[in-house]
């Protein structure tokens, strides 16, 4: 993906196509938005867009590692730390505060990405299994450490604790941009945050 | 929505172009979906899909609506009676079961188009709210009915509850339309079944 040998003029020239490309994307979609649109927004010449992007499925590829850049590292540094009901209702707090900012619109950039790419683009695809992934690692992490320090029953599985914060997470997020009211995020995540809180010892 | 005074064969040529742009916005996105390639797949002149539809803004309408009634009718009779742990799983197996026969691909036909459509078609936005709303108000009903027989505890939200099982629902047939594995719908989904039953008394 990366270009191995950029200047660091060429790097910020690179990071300027894919911002621009991403801001394109999450506004229009990925079917509305042409590598023509991005070469204005970005302010590049055909040429030079070609230099780093050879066809829009590049791009697009691109644009999916930035946004997981950008949705994680907003989650930070409480993401990485989620090992306490405190930290995972602390964080559960600051995805609500974001949505109520953003006035409930947008939705999820890599939710948004992955309802649309997921069947079309079977690159696309897998660059989003390991977007969510890593997403789904770091919330797992929390979770798992809590139960290894034995504050969560035996019979507890963390993994799939984990897992079903995201999937609630990813539903909620999607109800909350077509509700444009963050209730549906709220009951999603309250409700699995209340079962690990009622597992633990 | 519907024309007031359609005759017998009216009707089927309105429901045949519903049908028809369902088929083509679930494949390819409503942006990806233009009214030439629904007129081309619904075998109709372009002056007849002109009677029936001014303009692609009320076909997209009148494919939310025939979404919603595909989704929910697929759904039944589980989803009118949803008002035991019982029903509830059985609800949440049959729902996994779909998405293995559809090999996880496609994700929710409603959820599609409410992640293409919130924020750049108000009209549609309104009417996804709608058909969410109706799918919600079939869960909650379930659960309402467990929290009023007194199978529940007085502190349960029953509503909430009921919101939080959707919300995974839509994040977990998201996840798995990624991953296209269901271990995302079901941990989702059994996270939320898995409280409610930790409400019971």
């Amino acid at each position: 993906m990366q270009e191995p040998k950029l200047t660091k003029k060429g790097r910020e020239t690179r990071a300027r196509i894919v911002a621009a490309a991403a801001k394109l994307m999450f506004d229009r979609g990925v079917a509305g938005t042409s590598v023509e649109d991005v070469q204005r927004e970005a302010k590049v010449s055909a040429s030079q867009l070609y230099h780093y992007f050879k066809e829009k499925r590049e791009l697009v590829l691109a644009v999916i590692v930035y946004q997981t850049e950008m949705v994680l590292s907003a989650q930070e540094p409480l993401l990485s730390h989620l090992d306490s009901m405190e930290a995972l209702r602390a964080w559960r707090d600051a995805i609500v505060k974001l949505q109520v900012e953003r006035q409930c619109a947008g939705g999820c950039p890599i939710g948004s990405l992955a309802s649309e790419l997921s069947d079309t683009d079977q690159g696309a695809r897998i660059a989003l299994v390991d977007s969510f992934m890593q997403w789904e690692h770091a919330i797992r992490r929390g979770v798992r450490m809590m139960y290894e320090r034995g504050e969560l029953t035996i019979h507890a599985n963390p993994d799939s604790l984990g897992l079903a914060l995201l999937t609630a997470l990813q539903g909620g997020l999607l109800l909350t941009q077509v509700r444009r009211e963050t209730g549906p995020l709220e009951a999603g995540l309250d409700a699995v945050l209340s079962y690990i809180d009622s597992l633990r010892v």
